[in-house]
């Protein structure tokens, strides 16, 4: 009765996708071709750094959960580990259109980023230890959505899957990976509160990632006007 | 040379708020004389759920840092002391007028005050640990700028003191906590990184603040059209 | 020069294992065949009790830990994962010769047991993050030391493998830890401090783990005795 | 019923005291009037080590609990308050005796001390939140068992109260912090599993700050034979 209804939770995702997609002016932009190495780039840098916590905040779950269902707690080890280290893959993409991978690692994430990983971890260390997966249920099956815009990018720069190798590989793991959550989140949820929390994990991480998207174009003109200087590495190709 | 410039600091707080109360349409309904009891209370419910958090996050601050300059560790500790309780303050006046208590104890917080929560949490358990002093140097004096919304919902509800002990009492109290987090800010921000950490979280914690305002906006709009039951309590008076 | 010298560092181990079989009156009794099946109990109750945190505060070097040498974030979410679940072996092994498992799950450890477990969260949170290893270094490497032990336990109390399945599962996985962790410490111990931080580590979750021995037996005289009704359910066989 | 009985457990501290002060090596040396500056300045370092934490862990208490009952979250936040900084009372003793403070700032905690370090930590952040009332019951009350052991140094080194500021000063300040410990205790412990976790808590961590002494003692011996360098500093007065 209180399963979860794995349609319904991927209608919700669509919507706020279709929301997404429709009303960020950072997606405009690169769907209209007008994507540029140094757009690219910074969206790679917040994807850097965000994904350098999602093992750990995927494990943390783990380590903070006592007495999880089934194999609940061993899957969440695994899928950390399977994780682990996928950050160097946004940023040799960053580092192989030609940037400075130095300042990538010596950059600080954006509000919304810093934002996005501070939830991430709050959600996998307190509440409902079922509820992260409420993120892998969209970040594990995120490519039918933007697809599009990847294309659009690849297309507007002339990029080879050498410079997009986080991507790439994502989209080969991650249908393996969305299995597992959709398995998990039969086996896991067994109440409202365990549907609930993992809805409400799924909305609210959803909206945060596309506030990236916001961050990420407010800052890119800024860059574009010379306003500021956080990125400018970006403006000599190393 | 990298002391902190207060002023400028108060200037970009300023701006913000300026831009929150131009641009909140939970602004515009108070200030346009159309509070009602449930949106005070919507709006209190989430002051009860951020402020439960407040002592502990500002003591947290003194747990993970190690090596605080000067009298820092103690200033936590003592402001935690200071702040510990006073989300009871909240669920008394939502009490006062009428509301059931219990309900509000029950519910859980709306996704951006979650994630103000959430933001909260992680600045001051890593990164530069004089940085939540960003979230006091605002909210430790913000009379100044919302004293004309809390005027509006006081007479168009007739509200008492003693309906509005949270705000009345902190009115009070925040005077001399502003003064001890100026100084504080004076005494550990020594370096260009103190300095620019304290402004980003000083932004980014104003900023998720005033997103809790449009989420209380959404749902009351969701409670008024009859759409959503989670605030079902706010329709009988207890 | 400051690569670990493992052979050492084995060395080390090899002499506290000395001091703890020759001194403890634990291993006294059941090397001279006076080993119960509740003196077993008693002591697999508290292996029962350890294992459960391992896979936890394993998998926490790696949430807590920043920018890890090579390969050791993934290789701790890798441990952490085979490891995860093995308190059930214990569990199961206690159940096999007549006991209540119900009754072990509502057990709490001893003192000396839940030190072991606070002191590896400890060393797992803070600190060198490459000192679990010292722990690891002993741990998955303990059959050459306790194997007469095991094997006097197993023919005094005519045990079969299926009564005994946490230590005949380790002692099969662990070689292949044991080279795993060796080889870790080979990459990992670049400093002096790296060196010492793995020695101390070792050498005091060692004597910590003795010190569960000498709880297990005082524990174990009050229950002969009839003094404790701490493991009254060992007094009857399920 | 379940009413703390603080004469019981008052008795139980007695017991171990009157056990740790009959057999422990260290404190036969001081009571023979052979106590050193060397000797008093090891367990003054790990009286900084173990210090240096406790307002840290006594906050954790609050900041990781929910619901404390009464004023218990505002007491912890307060006596986190009244305890920090005390480390620095006992390095301005070490100092005062001539030995380099700075050497001590860059020494590390013995294992015993690690140990008890850990355990302070995990029981301040996990189980039953009044436990660590447990460890404050003893430790604020230590001067009618250490009483003698403190003149006898005093008297055989020939010390001012200057040169004991950490003693002095506490044993002035424990009276009234006893009195608030024994008043909390009173009020939190209202069920069987409160009245045993405050006692498993102050058993195992009086018996693990007692284990301090022994390490204290094992290093000053080889202090003295000129085994360890690792306190070569206190062989020269600064």
């Amino acid at each position: 009765m209180e399963k979860i209804d794995l349609a319904k939770l991927e209608q919700k995702v669509a919507s706020i996708w279709d929301d997404v997609l429709t009303n960020s002016p950072f997606i405009h932009e690169i769907m209209s071709g007008k994507a540029t190495k140094a757009l690219y780039a910074i969206y790679m840098i917040e994807t850097y750094h965000y994904t350098k916590h999602n093992a750990k905040n995927q494990a943390l779950v783990a380590v903070m959960g006592n007495d999880l269902p089934g194999n609940y707690q061993s899957y969440c080890f695994h899928h950390a580990h399977e994780e682990a280290g996928h950050e160097l893959m946004a940023l040799s993409d960053i580092r192989s259109i030609g940037f400075d991978g130095d300042a990538v690692l010596a950059s600080k994430p954006l509000p919304a980023t810093e934002t996005l990983i501070a939830y991430l971890y709050w959600i996998s260390a307190t509440g409902n230890p079922v509820q992260r997966l409420g993120y892998s249920f969209w970040a594990e099956n995120v490519y039918g959505y933007i697809d599009p815009v990847l294309k659009a990018i690849q297309s507007t720069l002339n990029l080879t899957p050498q410079n997009m190798k986080f991507f790439v590989a994502h989209s080969v793991i991650d249908d393996k990976h969305a299995d597992e959550v959709n398995e998990m989140l039969e086996m896991c949820c067994k109440t409202q509160d365990d549907v609930d929390a993992v809805t409400a994990v799924m909305e609210n991480s959803l909206v945060l990632t596309a506030r990236i998207l916001d961050d990420v174009w407010k800052e890119y003109q800024l860059f574009q006007s010379g306003e500021s200087d956080r990125y400018a590495f970006l403006r000599t190709n190393a």
